[in-house]
């Protein structure tokens, strides 16, 4: 298990390289945690750089030096200061370091010396899944609406349950149901308050429509799923305009398609509603290790899907001072899309 | 009461224009969530810019419009795209522009055509808390102490029960007695895993010792406590070495004082009892709305204490395959630090 691990780090690792050849960088400087977890097995809990190079190697904090030297396929050396892999790279004779989008403004003006150039080699690689990448989702995404059904949302909201408990219990649920953490912090927004796509559980029992925006993760892969429980005939016909732009974009996902012609679906059927100006977010988002993933299904976006990709498909309105509505599901990106998990949409 | 937050705002606002005008800085950006909301009460769930000048404006994603709209005390405007904020910066003749250390690559790359320089006016402006200020962070560490004794350790440890569990009951519990969320994920590393500074809670029945860090946030500001709960006369032997240096660090902390004189004290303490290379991370960090902030008590960092900061002493002893041990106060800095909460110090 440990050296098919292995194995799967070198693809990764030589697959980067050749991205950073073609683009003449002699290595590339990574901090962000998840990405030196997808390429080394190693999951920081404080900091550290990953030099990629024909010997990759990573600097890594005393602190974590126990669980490095446990977990990591790449070799480690432990972090002394900013001058030291300063130094470490000139030996190295490298001039042009490809850096991450995310990098931080003090790290990169500690490496301004050399000539560095954000690259999307990393982000571009984890954009395909493997089948151990995908399973590790599609169990996430089982854990997840499992959970859901055992919660029992429309029993908690005759209960009068607060907000806060039920996204609380929903957390138990998937971790005793074999998750890790949650993928994100859980929504559960219900009444007025859904209209905030974003709104955070409140210490106030559960109104109408309950909207759940949820996730878990399992081995580190993130699922991500809305539900919003119905109580009038207005939410339920909101709901179906929902409904309907959910399914024509699940249809529309497919390899070759453009992100944005998938969101461009979703975004035509509740415009001809009427209702385009209430949508006011993007169609959904890759995901994998990290909950937002690229590409993203937005207007913006003109990556071409692949299979293997994994996205979701959200869309939603929200009718400020009234309710929001949003439903999400995953698919797997193949000849078509394929659904994951089998959560049924109304509840 | 809305008067007097948007006085306060205010008042930080014109703190950090002072200091950007030492340096012959124009504006500032930012877009760190927690800088956004301490100067305007505005917490983003997406991605927002502010532009602290005179007449400082938020650009504010589509989907928090309606939230900012509620809570800021700073002109808003809709975001529509990094070109029309370069413009807006350009009208306004914006040429030297200050921006915070953890601004991403991709963003600092946007605005590279102004002249980036990194500040840390805002930083420095949160250092020192305001009488509200500490007094959420005394109410969450209240919460979170009350909390650790309801859940009772012991207990559950002759009840088998597992790390993950326990963490998750006094999340439970911390948001049951008026907390918000935790102020990071909880750390409840039992057996040899505890010699692990940041292991994550498991599916395995607690061992021994039992190490708790684990802190919640009231109104967004965080407390952090750590204890452990001893069971051998070794455990102890190190503990009291370990509490030797938390109380030796504690009374060293005082407004005068560097940061490194008071990490000095504690690592001091541990290397006379022949552990100094078991000490493996700095005596403690500041906090606030953010759990790890400016200044950190490492030997690195000479910033002098002031009055009305709130920092950590956290030291500890770390023994690979056997167990570890830390313990964790929060302390008010004055003319002499001011333990903050009174849980029992061996549990």
């Amino acid at each position: 298990m440990k050296d098919r691990e292995n194995d799967i780090h070198n693809f990764h690792i030589k697959n980067i390289l050749k991205k950073l050849e073609e683009k003449d960088q002699d290595a590339m400087l990574v901090a962000n945690f998840n990405n030196i977890h997808y390429l080394s097995g190693y999951l920081s809990t404080s900091f550290a750089f990953l030099i990629i190079k024909e010997n990759p190697i990573i600097f890594v904090s005393e602190m974590d030096l126990e669980n490095a030297r446990n977990t990591s396929s790449i070799d480690i050396l432990k972090y002394e200061s900013f001058d030291k892999i300063i130094e470490y790279l000139k030996e190295e004779e490298i001039r042009n370091l490809a850096i991450e989008s995310d990098l931080t403004a003090n790290v990169y003006q500690k490496f301004k010396e050399f000539n560095l150039t954000i690259s999307d080699a990393i982000s571009t690689e984890r954009m395909i899944k493997s089948d151990e990448e995908i399973n590790k989702i599609i169990k996430a995404t089982e854990i997840a609406h499992k959970s859901l059904i055992e919660l029992d949302v429309r029993s908690k909201q005759e209960e009068g349950k607060e907000e806060w408990e039920c996204a609380y219990e929903l957390g138990y649920l998937m971790r005793r149901n074999g998750a890790g953490v949650e993928s994100f912090d859980t929504i559960f927004a219900s009444g007025a308050i859904s209209s905030l796509p974003h709104s955070t559980p409140r210490q106030h029992a559960l109104e109408t429509p309950v909207l759940v925006d949820y996730g878990c993760k399992f081995e580190g892969y993130c699922s991500d799923t809305t539900r919003t429980f119905l109580y009038t005939e207005r939410q339920e016909e909101i709901s179906d305009i929902v409904l309907e732009a959910h399914d024509k974009a699940i249809d529309a996902v497919k390899a070759g398609v453009k992100a944005c012609e998938v969101d461009k679906v979703a975004r035509d059927i509740i415009a001809e509603y009427g209702y385009g100006d209430k949508f006011i977010h993007s169609t959904g988002h890759s995901l994998g290790l990290d909950i937002h993933e690229s590409p993203t299904l937005s207007f913006r976006d003109k990556t071409v899907l692949e299979n293997n990709m994994v996205v979701t498909i959200e869309p939603g309105i929200y009718l400020e001072g009234e309710f929001g509505i949003r439903i999400e599901d995953m698919v797997l990106v193949d000849k078509k899309g394929k659904l994951i998990g089998d959560l049924p949409q109304i509840l």
